[in-house]
């Protein structure tokens, strides 16, 4: 705490969490204040921060607010989606994925304006600490990073509380109580944990959902749609070019229109424990199966079953916040490579929580009819082919069996 | 063909065309032919097929039929599902793991009986004639085999019938015209390949699906129940414990009744061709989801993520028929390891197509909800070390940092 | 055998073995035969193959002779020693390299020549068949391929003579009798098989070496050398810049001479079996070790560790014949791209079969001399940190140890 | 340091570090202590330290002194070595390995003695220090670890002979001044780093060897040897049955005699920083290329590959510290599994640093004679099947082919 620090960029909400960290950095550090809030498509106005930080005393030259919905979808989500991640099986990762892009942020404005020190509000027993600071590191090795979580002693709502009107922080009525989960948002998911979520044996309550409808209460009808894709990345859906940001907002619609991509999970922290969350994705969950689609007809197998093998590391260095590291990058190099002729039409059926890939086509297409067709045709497909095939592939089983005949194994 | 065969064992469903296989070995080998019929759960009698072979001239002490359904969920399908295994992110792999068995029983038969030859139903271009052959090339090495389908000229379905009716072959009515699908079934699945489903892009017609009612037209009310596991094998269905076999035949009911488990897939298969298939496998879709809820909580991360990374190789050599090689074993060997206290209840909704966990309890739970909920406890875990784990991790990072600036990279 | 040919590009080395297949093709096949003659090293004159082909009847404009070397190490050899590639441990897959090249280099010819078969001589129990073949048909789907050795019926080396004799091949005196093993070399090794090495309890005879002298013979003396490195490639030698052939080149010498690079290995060959072989790959191991030694300050951990886990399935790749397999080129992509700053210098001492590396240097070094010294700096190193970090890594690890405890397991 | 100790266990070497650390606890602590010294095969007599331990206020019970060379290699060393565990391609993880049983010792002691506190000798800049400590974390979870090097301020050397100075810690006269270097051994290795060697650019200076001698000096001539194996352990020299450790100190015997296991090597850290160390690892350099040997003729195809895909994730856990972790046991239980047949002689020339596999046979060889040969015989393998082989495992790439060809792409 006793760190000699002049000027922080503080990735800053506008909430009340945030707010008194930002009068906690002014006080314990006497340092000047930089706020960086950011619209990922958390579904918030911007506005009400750069208010909240002026009347908290932040100079309007230090108040950085930015759009940043289609540069994280773009240049994170779209790359992730092109590697099919996914955390433990399930996780699409909505969370991880968005703190890169914060903490690069952070650091251009920390180099323009001369900050010796960044900070973030995340706690320190959770993941979004160590992928923040895992790209502050990354981006400006020399960087004083300030986690308030880790170093103050306002541990209890009622502390918290305290500081805030100690310090003329306004808080809203909602804010006073405990809330019964906390929520991270942006445009690829919402998440909550916490609270009521922490037993795993209880379901999750219907009000914690905010991004999708409950599938019971989801239309009777299926909604079919088809979505284009370009070198892995989507671009139309229903034949209507948008652009990546525009494309996921609508996909999020049409999915919590349907009751789709909620996920109740009990997963592994990179800081070493097992927690409880509940996840919405609905765009994401309908671009996975989309994005799987184009690639059933147009990728190799042998790439396909490649990127089958590396993607939980993919998406573990995801998780763990090492975007910026060099193996991350490593393998990005290679699923890009794979996504050169991943172009085509997917179409879809939405229904109350599905999410059904029922076509697919593409001028690039691998699948051939003629060769799998029981017909037989004049086609490159020798039957007696698989007898050579299945006997080659089988002779080192066929040795072990004699092995083991032979000395009665 | 001109292999010297003396007596041959047929995988012999009593159908048409394992009928003329039957007739076909006969005539073109002139060898004594001996039939197994196997129970997995397809959902046929099996009396009528030792009816047949009679009726074809098979002796009674050469016809053999046996009920594997406990042993196949036991030995093949339980393992299997211990793995999570999914090949290319979405098959559950209803079919390839049917066939070891039935290569196994064959064999087995085959040195009892001493026949020096093996046969079976399997086309020239599909994985199961891979499957089944490397079964019996592991399992005895010097088997001859015989695939009619890659010797014979009865290449198309007129051709089937005039040989069926120039040797007094019984034809069902239903079978004299193409089939517009042809079918595999077993316990875990039924799956549909072939002519109308030809067309990746056009999506499955209804009449289809034989294992599942249409979500949309499934219960309006979810279902609630819970699914007991020991050592990461499902024993127990809302408390009831079950066999292996009884348990699986009650998901699939309940997995039926609730359009659970369709799959539309373009997939790879081994003999190198793309292939669109139409999946159903209702119980182990829901298995396969209560089985990640109770590792969810009973796996540590280093195993959880392990059994990630190695899974698309177990899924590739089920689905490639190299359940009885060295390599399957080790993995199996690996992925049994830990499973010892993969124990606990699984609580699940199902819900028009939908498998949802949305309770997981096990006195063996590594999940504790001390080391992750927000308030401050008495708890081994101190927000401070998140510092120290943060900075080691970073270290490498921040090395490639500093040489990107000094280097002006 | 029947293939209706009309041209034929083999791959044609002046021996007797392609002679005679030259000339079977011609009488087997009624086509015209265009000779494919490539300098990769192997060390022998081409003109004397040019003139052999005039006398078995092509037409000098169906004569191809070219000098491949450069092409060879720049865009096979050292793209695979970027990968630090080894087969099986220890085989640093010198003939499986050389396959695709040439095999492109045919499929060029025939494009230009409209050639509409390809023929090579490699044997029917071999990889190299497999290698050669899928460089074709990846290159040229439609290509006809004749493999003499898995058509003809010359199956002894009586036979075979007496073919030649029939024809009119000139024989050398040294090639009437059998071989007592046989022989494959390019710019990157020479290997052996057969015969007199088939029984792997025995001892390679010294006279089968080749490339290399005894380690027993090299000097007393060890040679002390520096290879330069840009972007993962070797570019000089005792600071002379060299081409990327001559560099290889330049290290063979220096490995003969010193004993260097002598294997002596049982494989398993793609098709199926064991088979043992003896390398001599002087220039290449080290390579491999300076390659290594120039990582080991360059490339950040994570790099290097991602490449040792893609390394066994890239060596099997090119082992088995799939270079131009996309995964094979993401494999590339992925490790090209950790080659950025594999730049900088490494000194060896080379000493009777032994390649060891004694310094390295490199202006993008990552080590860090003020990190690691025990004395205390200046550093961004902070004892106290490690305390964090292996509580964070250990908690899941007392979770499991409280498991244990709380339930006596 | 306020952490409240009733009772220690020290690894104890008897050596002027860990004498101080004993002292520095008692005073710091004003703890009982009590100490455990291993003998592991370093070479150094076990008596002093239980002198020594005394002079400094020892109770006679609360000194504990174990060999435990047998238990090392038997359950140590064999099992690692059997995965063929090699670490960043080169190191033989000699004080990795050690680590995990002198922290289960010390478990083991402190379970007896009613201690509530372990401690070591471990600098704050290392991987000891994680090793031994998440080995006590995983061993009993609610252990306090005392690291003095983390805590302490005697951070110089001069601080360090003061402090042993000022509480009568007798001080060789060789330990007053800075060691050049310093050392860990064990019955594997020996190892150095630090100081001399911290500048990677420089070569070892030979006098920092002390297991070896310099292959220049080993004998002119060869020495062949023996190693027999089973289930994939060494049992046996030159036909002698040996225990686990002793048969490892013959075979560091006849390493050293011929100048075999020296390695000088830049690695990477788990703590995050690369070093420079130097490793003489005599007995097991042979013993892994033995293993490899015996591996080659009874390992299938499939379980081989499969192993080397798996040995750097295993070699990192065992670097890293993970021994008592899930995922090692579960990689240990794959490996172990194919390890079975894995018996047999292998033959090795030892020479002037060289290892050479010269022969190896095994009664359950998969190697097969008839298969390899050149020579047509009567076996199970027909040319004719490699065709088929080549064409299905083509046919994914001539798809590719054609698609390229068909859009000009």
């Amino acid at each position: 705490m006793s760190k000699d620090v002049k000027k922080v960029v503080l990735a800053y909400s506008g909430g009340l969490d945030t707010s008194v960290i930002l009068k906690w950095l002014q006080t314990t550090y006497a340092c000047e204040v930089v706020t960086f809030t950011a619209d990922l498509g958390q579904g918030e106005e911007l506005e009400p921060a750069r208010q909240k930080a002026l009347l908290l005393g932040i100079k309007p030259e230090n108040i950085f607010i930015e759009d940043l919905r289609e540069e994280f979808v773009r240049d994170y989500v779209f790359p992730m989606f092109r590697a099919n991640a996914v955390y433990e099986g399930q996780y699409l990762l909505g969370t991880s994925i968005a703190r890169p892009l914060i903490a690069k942020k952070q650091i251009e404005i920390a180099e323009k304006v001369g900050a010796d020190a960044v900070s973030h509000g995340a706690t320190g027993k959770g993941n979004d600490q160590v992928r923040f600071e895992l790209g502050y590191y990354a981006l400006k090795p020399d960087i004083t990073i300030i986690a308030p979580w880790r170093e103050w002693d306002l541990r209890s709502r009622e502390k918290l509380i305290a500081f805030a009107e100690a310090h003329q922080i306004p808080i809203a009525k909602d804010k006073r109580g405990e809330a019964p989960f906390s929520v991270d948002a942006n445009l690829l998911h919402a998440s909550s944990e916490g609270k009521v979520l922490e037993d795993p044996a209880q379901e999750v309550p219907d009000y914690v959902y905010s991004r999708t409808i409950d599938p019971e209460k989801a239309p009777d009808k299926p909604t079919y749609i088809t979505i284009d894709f370009e070198k892995g990345d989507a671009t139309a859906i229903d034949g209507k070019k948008l652009s990546p940001a525009t494309l996921l907002a609508k996909l999020n619609e049409l999915g919590r229109a349907n009751g789709i991509g909620r996920l109740d999970l009990v997963e592994n922290r990179f800081v070493g424990m097992k927690s409880r969350g509940m996840y919405e994705t609905p765009g994401g969950t309908i671009l996975l199966a989309a994005h799987r689609g184009i690639e059933s007809i147009t990728l190799d197998r042998g790439a396909a079953h490649l990127k089958d093998e590396l993607m939980p590391k993919y998406a573990e260095l995801v998780y763990n916040g090492f975007w910026f590291a060099p193996e991350r990058e490593m393998l990005q190099a290679a699923i890009d490579h794979s996504q050169q002729y991943v172009t085509g039409r997917v179409r879809l059926k939405l229904y109350k929580g599905n999410v059904i890939v029922v076509g697919r086509e593409s001028k690039y297409s691998l699948y051939d009819q003629d060769l799998v067709t029981f017909e037989e045709g004049a086609v490159a497909y020798d039957h007696r082919d698989a007898a050579g095939f299945i006997k080659l592939n089988a002779l080192r089983l066929r040795t072990l069996g004699q092995r083991k005949k032979k000395l009665g194994l």
